[in-house]
């Protein structure tokens, strides 16, 4: 595997669908709302996402399967003209922090394949880490052209003006390489403390998309989905610091090729 | 050298054999195991993998003589019709934990190689470091298909039920993207405190594999052999460390392009 | 997107032009000469280098949308024959000086887009990190050619002559490259403590660069802009910083492949 | 420059030329040594070899001009039959260790390069880092074939016996690349604290290599011109250990993609 493959298990036919993005980022916040969405629609699988920028591990699942680590699409087709079809990306990971060039590739590809499906709008999911918390969580947006403010301009969402702030990872690069490509989006970032798998900031961040969806959405199993999903990804997590923790042993002396003395 | 090589020294005609791995990694059990297996059966080296994704270094060996770092791969031929062909790899390293991507290389090469001899099964060997070891060593399995499960349950198993859990490097990637390839595998991997070469992880794991190929494998040298290549293998992660130390310099002060600031 | 791309919103004409660059580093140096040598002549946009080695990730605006990080090109036509063209590059960000292949890479690109113009003398400027300041901070010279050495013999430029020193990034790339296809070039560093948005070095470096090409640049703003970019930067490289810090987490324990047992 | 390249300013006739190395490493040695028998032989440059792998800088020189960081072919025709024409390559820089891959594109591109001029057989020059010295520093050798055991059997050399001792970098890779070429060749390590740039492990080695190639090499300028070297080389490392440092930032707080929570 020499690059990311997307493995299409269905073509459905799909009719100006938005694409929205929830994947593993601070709190959760994104995957939980993507992996809600769903759950609470019914949502389709229809393609799997593979990377060799991905770690090189299989997760273990309850039944002793394992799998590459992956990202899922699914699609959900309107069943009136009132509501958009729904192409929605959630998964176990992204690329790790390190390989910046990884994460463009995979990136480009989510692209490549949701356009052939005619997705030309995005939303982006995640949270936004806070050192506290006052009141309940505010949803945070930005988006790839000003006439989003104005079309958005009446739902809860306070825009960003924290010029130079980032947002980093596929939250961010669908947006700015979407942008390259003439799609349109926006982000919604809900306020974290980032320490725990937030199920509160999934709610206000899925709240507002099922707003903008125009979509009822339960939130009540938000809530079980989350502390499930927490015991699940600090046994990944710790995994992953284990490994990382490997490539820093301690000092030793040894022959040719110090580098660069 | 721009991508791994495999080095063909002898084309065997081959049954449906079944691929064996066990590469260095926690405990060296599995790598442990490999050899082992290879010795008491007479299996016959056939191939190297090269790669440029392992460690810029050659190996010195007893006597005096070099050679880049590589893993090797063996076969062996059954006599009978009641055994299955093997094909085996060993070697001396894996790709750094750094690079996700020569992970996902390497291991594709190594599949795209054992494919041609017509393999389509896979068990993966290695170790699962615990903190502490109560009796025997235990040996976790997991599967790439659930009907290997049902297969494999009358031997001493245990599936593991860790959800989230991972195996990292070529034990894991080898069922992940074999998987994707329409190739079925276990991955079986022995408790260890893993900070030895640990002879008793590799007699678990490789008597579990015996008993699935319904070989009779003598254990008595295992332990003497785990004996030289601890010591071998001390060096070599000296050696290691020290390069890797060197990557992290103490502060100092000087010019232009000081990242991000 | 697998490789560095220029979007080009004009091709114009012009004559034997000098590529200046200013791009982030000590002190900021650099870019704030280039942005304000930028504003002041009222140079044009016309190009934009997008890159998946710079960091995934937008950057938020005042306005609330996002773009991907970049590098930009401004031309300057001159009135009159006694001035020369003009091409500026500035931008967010350089490449992560943890990918030196990246940076080769993005050079290249930058290189192979001016020639289209007929460049072929380069300013490269940047900031040169002292421990303490004795007066106006000092402009430090160094050239592909040493014919250009006597050329510049005449300006304030105190030319280097610390064997072995080095100039990181962009500013030393583009004369390193530059040189092996033919171009000539000065680097001109203002010596800076490096800890803050540097004005002082900045109006220092483009002081000189005026006088090389014959301009009058009023250093009025200077100030001002340093104050402004100040408050924006350091909110990019809180970003990055805790960024890079999430490579580093603490220790766990956890299975197979330990790397390099 | 999107890989390594090698320009060639004469291309000279070779008879069998041997291929001798010796770039940076520990304690300068192998530099030193060939640096030293390039003077003494009045060999002559040849060609420079450029890699995107190598560090994203220029280096200053004491005429204030810049140039990449490179490696240099030199080459020495023989004035009788009596002697081996010689190919010498020294130069600033090794890939840093961080970047295997770097070093096996950089070492294929060095052997392509020397083939091109019959080179079959290969001398890499280095330091072997000891906590201790005990009287003059030995020179320890590792070979491609054991028949070169016997070759060499009657000169200075210790021939190590150390299983699993590596040898890292050009010296190592030069050998074992070239063994998968066809070629034969010998590393000499001159023992060495490693700490300073050092003279004696140069001699140690230097002279070994001209009892090999039957030449008398005068080594009476080495100590000072290690004395030099040193003084360059400081500038150069914390230079670089500076960019290393800033790849490690203090912590900080900030948005979306937390890596792998």
């Amino acid at each position: 595997m020499k690059e990311s493959i997307v493995i299409v298990y269905e073509r459905p036919e799909l009719n100006d669908p938005i694409f929205i993005e929830g994947l593993p980022g601070i709190g959760l916040v994104g995957k939980l709302a993507a992996d809600h969405l769903i759950k609470e629609l019914g949502a389709k699988k229809f393609a799997d996402l593979y990377s060799p920028h991905f770690l090189h591990q299989v997760l273990v699942k309850k039944d002793s399967t394992v799998d590459l680590m992956k990202n899922e699409f699914y699609y959900w087709k309107s069943p009136d003209e009132e509501h958009r079809d729904l192409i929605i990306i959630t998964g176990d990971t992204q690329v790790p922090p390190t390989d910046s060039y990884g994460h463009f590739e995979v990136v480009g590809k989510m692209l490549d394949f949701v356009e052939q499906f005619g997705a030309r709008e995005i939303i982006t999911m995640g949270g936004f880490q806070v050192p506290e918390l006052q009141g309940e969580p505010k949803v945070l947006g930005s988006v790839t052209h000003l006439e989003l403010k104005e079309k958005y301009k009446d739902f809860p969402i306070f825009f960003r003006e924290d010029e130079g702030g980032a947002i980093v990872g596929a939250a961010g690069l669908l947006l700015g390489i979407g942008k390259l490509r003439g799609m349109k989006g926006i982000c919604l970032l809900g306020e974290s403390l980032g320490y725990v798998v937030d199920a509160k900031a999934a709610k206000a961040v899925l709240s507002v998309v099922a707003q903008i969806l125009g979509l009822e959405i339960d939130m009540s199993d938000l809530d079980e989905r989350a502390k499930e999903t927490e015991e699940i990804l600090k046994k990944v997590q710790e995994m992953q610091k284990a490994m990382f923790e490997q490539q820093m042993p301690q000092p030793s002396t040894e022959e040719e090729d110090r580098g660069y003395l």
